[in-house]
């Protein structure tokens, strides 16, 4: 079912011959980030095509007040969208006089689009016959600076091939853009100020209703085959654009360049009364880099992050760049420098799901960011939700809960729910379990106790006060029960007693009062403060232990599995394999009640557990569980494949393990889901990460140590990561006859390999 | 809970005083209407207060495209909404160039306003004194016609009380309206020409996208103290709206009158390019009446519904004009003329619920209409479902259904579905059950069986259809269950075996097999193109009976009831005396989830199906369900009292019987759920004339007889109503010491009371 456009290579993805109706697709793969803003791949030039523009700010997100149908309490005010930012990225180019659009050209030979993975950026090429029959060959580079993140730069050169002729190159800032998604073309931008000197422009504008003011701006320099030209442009200002016109006669085989800089300075990180000469500060230290100056600085900053992040893959290229893509398209989209952001499914390739943070970060992205970045980058994410305890307690209030019980948000931009569907908002409550369950991963990888004393322990606490409370007392069944939710397989709604979900909560109230007696014992003065900030007696405690120790979970005597929730046996027990091909993905063919009322699974919900809490049970359990649930999934959740990847290794199923590993892996870029063309899977790409390390290196924690149980999937001949486990840095190198362990590091490092003990001293090989 | 302002009167709607707050609640209970247009009762003058401004138009809709969150396979193109038709009752007034605004005048006394039911008008008069202190009586009498159901008429009469004064009234029609529920002050009109002569105006304008074309239209003369004034009017055009001024000096006590006709044409009736003329002809035989001709035949036609609608309560105002204003507002919204248009639960009175039709037909209206109208007003809503049938099976083809399943639309204004939230739209399949159970409860009140051949079974084929394919097999159980199901109770969602649905459901098929029988055994030829048109096999047939045979239903041997839902058992099970008064209604104060997990009932739910098969149960089984399920009730649908007074009043309990009754009678008068603003709950008035009539009446049909047990509140002194049963009419008194029956027909009629077979001959008083 997976689409094969993108050639196979080891450090870039490439795609060759323009086929419009890959644009919106190619759009995405080719999105570009550095953490600050990112863009969907939209061409420069004027393009009179289907596309889907895009380009986007970090944080700058608008309430959006649409209510439709019944609205129902505890809704939140609203429903939270990213916005398409103005653009600063079109450059529009004429040739003796008429648009170079490759919707209407007469000719597109040669076209080639590659994003360079190991340097960061992205450039395009093609040789195009006009409709007035002028020749032109095109290249294209553009980047968005990590060393500068305010700024993205663009080379753009143009050289008629058949005749001599006028070009000019209209470079613009425009604010007069919306949104895809929106009703009926509103815009979210009000601009206030327009101003240019004779080559930088800077428009002002700020979103409606939140108030984010931002300046965009830009700055152009044109050359002749390479030497500065000093054409005097033209300058035209509408309402919401200025652009600046540079024409040249260009003859036959010269090359006319402009280098554009341009981006956006935020009120986030400035006075809103500053952005301006923010912005001209920023263009200054872009000029005196200059473009070449600039794309180094970007070469050696993506050198650095490759260093530590990348993964190598022998014998298999479309693993080996399906790997290497979702890294790169993580660090596009966070980079950990600021505590402020978080990551959004869609990152910075496209609307849907608002930009917003999900339950993905604790779940599926924290492992990536604590061993490929310092780990401060995981304390970051942690303290962001520690940031936005209040509104999860506001939250929790809205929808009836008190006492300080947090329910953390399904999506939020700042701490506030901001997603309107009550089977998702006010039900799929186990995101509250895996913002529990990062703190304890967090420390359980950094061995950084200090963050539970210090912010992390009032976070459980008020997630154990919400299960408590959550859960009501079945006099049918004698035990806690926990009705009316959605687990993390979104195709049942409604459900009671999610195993999923009852399992983490009673681990959370656990897992609560095992660190309250911890913190009591070994930081007086923490547990003193903290006491007195959460009124919490002793009494309150033992409520909560109740709940816990009675909680109930559904479980087939039959089958000897947990299920998944109450009443799962009563459906049409039929598995994928069986399910009509022309039917899949269901949920672009099957009615929502269907799906509801069907077995399938979109992703690893009873097996989440599993993964979770793997430690809790053995690997006959495991197994049992894997067969009865793996049957009825379908993966359409690009969070599923990964988990599934990491539990048939476990079992030894490693071509099983490959064919997920791959689905993972490539996702996108095969667009096995048919929905590329909205933009990327972010989050899942960490999922790929896990696939890899959790997977097929086997690594846990355990007892402190980093302990791995090496396979390799026999398509590979060797495959190689590194992680940061406290500070010391490990590189693993698999191949089929055996593992190398290396160290970069101060401290001899003891690790478990198959479970035997082995010291690993600096820069000393291991092998095994 | 409830409020307190309408004086009790046993004929009228009377509000004393002038309560700017009360406003929006008032217009929406002197609301009126004809069966092809309606009104909120807004004022004719400007009022710059809060107001809700309504006029709808019989079967004029608009599908709104607005989406929001995610969009589920299966959902319907658009959401209907009633719209706001345009304006013709505007009149401006203003006194010395000032205008009349009770909003801004310096007093407003002896406000009054009548709704007199018994003829069907509308008045309000008041004393103000303007801002420029001079003080006029007026008195308005407003009514829209039965006679000529395209026209209302006013008669605007406005006194200077204490100075002569220059009066102008402004007549005008405007379509440049909006409605109350739009996002974005969209407009839904389309204004196509304004035409005008020297007293009469018109507007065409049609709906957008669904194009229904209307003639807005007005006509005016002023009266100076009863005699024609021949004042010029200065007439006034902009682009949606027409407007004629006729001003005159007035001396003081003298009385300024202007009477103005005005409605609409529509080309639901008339041909679209002949809607002016239609118009025309309108106005011409309303002015051969002229405004006392018209209001006679009014006073006339409200007699002749009274003389066989009406109920009478002796020795309670409050009661008797409950049931007359339920009575009223019936005849408002829907008089059976016109076969395309049904009941929408607000009917005329507000845009809630999109002036659609809802189960609420089929399994409450139909009682009220085919005893009190001719009973092809039933066969008419009956056949309004046949013309739905090919939609409807489009419909569930849409969900995945094949091979002519019929799901009828949960909402709809054309038979398609026009609502989009799963829980309801896809979920709440019973309204399928309550569609065939009227067929059945038409044929056993009318003995009319020839509309199961004509029409009647092709409807219970495509239902039956239905349910086999819904009904899956639940190896677990052995038995067929209905998973995923919205019951009538909506304060649950996506439930398994709601006990009402999988037994409606068994009844459906059981019924379809049992008159598929009947046809072919008696009406051959029918049976014939039954089969063809349908394509029905006796293996199909065999495999419906098959689920119908083992169908399941929850059932609690401990409580010895049958069960809601699957796991009903599993909630805290806290009846509703033991909740704060101030948490209700819950539907204002808990959130869905909050609700969705508590036991509380919004609507009779098990109940309403031991309403529609009473026969299959023992009274002691109504006994123990309503004990057990009555508690947990919460009456928050104007739906549910009516029922529970009819099983309250069966099972002997008297004053629990009234006090429902009392709650569905004044829900709306005395608004108990503090929403009447949003407009009337018309589909519940008609199950307060089941409460009278089943309930305290005790009326059945049993073995083709009327049977009667009545029983009266201790309240009352005597009650009566009247039956059409099978073309006879028969008259029932009951008092507290004995029922008198009285028959206004051709044949002698057997009816049972308490049991016993008595003969009613026409004429004779029968005193038992």
């Amino acid at each position: 079912m997976n689409q094969d456009y993108i050639k196979p290579d080891n450090w870039s993805i490439i795609e060759e011959g323009f086929e419009p109706e890959r644009v919106k697709s190619s759009e995405s793969l080719f999105s570009i980030g550095n953490g600050a803003m990112g863009q969907r791949a939209n061409f420069e030039e004027t393009y009179t095509g289907d596309t889907f523009q895009g380009s986007y700010i970090a944080g700058v997100y608008y309430p959006d007040k649409t209510r439709v149908g019944w609205w129902k309490n505890g809704y939140p005010e609203y429903f939270a969208k990213v916005l398409n930012a103005p653009s600063w990225i079109g450059i529009n180019v004429t040739v003796n006089g008429e648009a170079l659009d490759l919707h209407t050209c007469k000719q597109v030979e040669d076209f080639r689009r590659e994003l360079n993975m190991k340097e960061g950026w992205l450039s395009r090429s093609f040789v195009a016959t006009l409709p007035n029959d002028v020749q032109v060959k095109v290249e294209v580079l553009r980047f968005l600076s990590l060393e500068l993140d305010e700024v993205g730069a663009i080379k753009y050169a143009v050289t008629p091939l058949n005749a001599d002729a006028e070009i000019s190159f209209t470079p613009y800032i425009d604010s007069g853009i919306t949104n895809e998604d929106t009703n009926w073309d509103d815009q979210f931008w009000n601009t206030t100020k327009l101003t240019y000197t004779s080559n930088q422009a800077f428009i002002e504008a700020h979103t409606m209703k939140t108030n984010f003011h931002t300046c965009t701006f830009m700055q152009s320099q044109c050359f002749v085959d390479g030497k500065i030209s000093k054409i005097e442009p033209q300058i035209e200002q509408t309402a919401q654009k200025v652009s600046f016109e540079y024409t040249a006669e260009i003859q036959q085989n010269q090359t006319f360049t402009i280098h554009k800089f341009g981006g956006y300075t935020v009120d986030r990180n400035h006075d809103k009364d500053n952005l301006v000469s923010a912005a001209k500060n920023t263009l200054e230290k872009t000029l005196q880099l200059g473009f070449e100056g600039l794309l180094d600085t970007q070469k050696q900053a993506w050198a650095s992050i490759w260093d530590m992040a990348d993964i190598t893959i022998e014998g298999d290229v479309k693993a080996q760049q399906g790997i290497r893509f979702n890294i790169l398209q993580l660090n596009h989209t966070y980079l950990g420098k600021d505590a402020r952001l978080n990551i959004g499914p869609k990152g910075f390739t496209g609307e849907k799901y608002g930009g917003s943070t999900y339950w993905d970060t604790e779940a599926y992205c924290i492992p990536f960011y604590m061993a490929t970045k310092d780990q401060q980058v995981a304390r970051n994410l942690l303290e962001y939700r520690y940031h936005h305890l209040g509104k999860a307690i506001e939250n929790a209030e809205k929808l009836g809960f008190t006492n300080g019980a947090a329910l953390y948000p399904m999506v939020t931009m700042n701490g506030e729910e901001c997603h309107n569907e009550w089977e998702i908002t006010f039900e799929e409550i186990h995101r509250n379990g895996a913002i529990a369950f990062a703190i304890f991963n967090y420390y359980r990888f950094t061995g950084d106790y200090s963050y539970i004393p210090e912010k992390g322990l009032e976070v459980l606490i008020g997630i154990a006060r919400f299960w408590q409370q959550r859960a009501t007392f079945s006099t049918a069944k004698n035990k806690y029960v926990i009705l009316g939710v959605t687990g993390p397989n979104e195709y049942e709604n409604n459900v009671n007693n999610n195993f999923y979900t009852n399992y983490i909560a009673k681990w959370c109230v656990d897992y609560a009062i095992e660190n309250i007696n911890k913190v009591k014992a070994e930081y007086a003065s923490d547990f003193t403060r903290i006491m007195e900030k959460t009124n919490l007696s002793d009494a309150e405690i033992s409520q909560w232990q109740q709940v816990a120790d009675a909680m109930y979970f559904p479980y087939s005597d039959e089958h000897q599995v947990y299920l998944q929730q109450d009443g799962f046996l009563d459906k049409e027990l039929i598995t994928v394999d069986k399910l009509d091909a022309n039917q899949r993905p269901i949920n672009q063919y099957w009615s929502w009640d269907r799906i509801l009322r069907s077995p399938y699974i979109k992703q690893a919900d009873t097996l989440q557990g599993f993964y979770f809490f793997e430690d809790h049970f053995s690997t006959e359990e495991l197994q049992k569980h894997f067969d009865f649930y793996e049957p009825f999934t379908v993966h359409e959740s690009s969070l599923s494949p990964c988990v599934h990847s990491i539990q048939a290794a476990k079992l030894g199923r490693m071509e099983q393990a490959y064919t997920f590993y791959l689905r993972t892996s490539r996702l996108d870029l095969d667009d096995y889901n048919k929905e590329v063309h909205e933009g990327l899977h972010i989050t899942s790409m960490a999922g790929t990460w896990m696939s890899i390390v959790e997977g097929f290196g086997g690594m846990r924690v355990k007892n402190d140590m980093l302990s791995f149980e090496p396979q390799i999937p026999k398509q590979w001949q060797a495959f190689s990561f590194k992680v940061n486990f406290r500070n010391q840095i490990l590189k693993v190198n698999v191949s089929q006859k055996e593992t190398n362990f290396e160290l970069e590091g101060t401290t001899d490092l003891t690790i478990l390999v198959n479970g035997t003990p082995i010291t690993v001293t600096r820069n000393n090989l291991v092998k095994v």
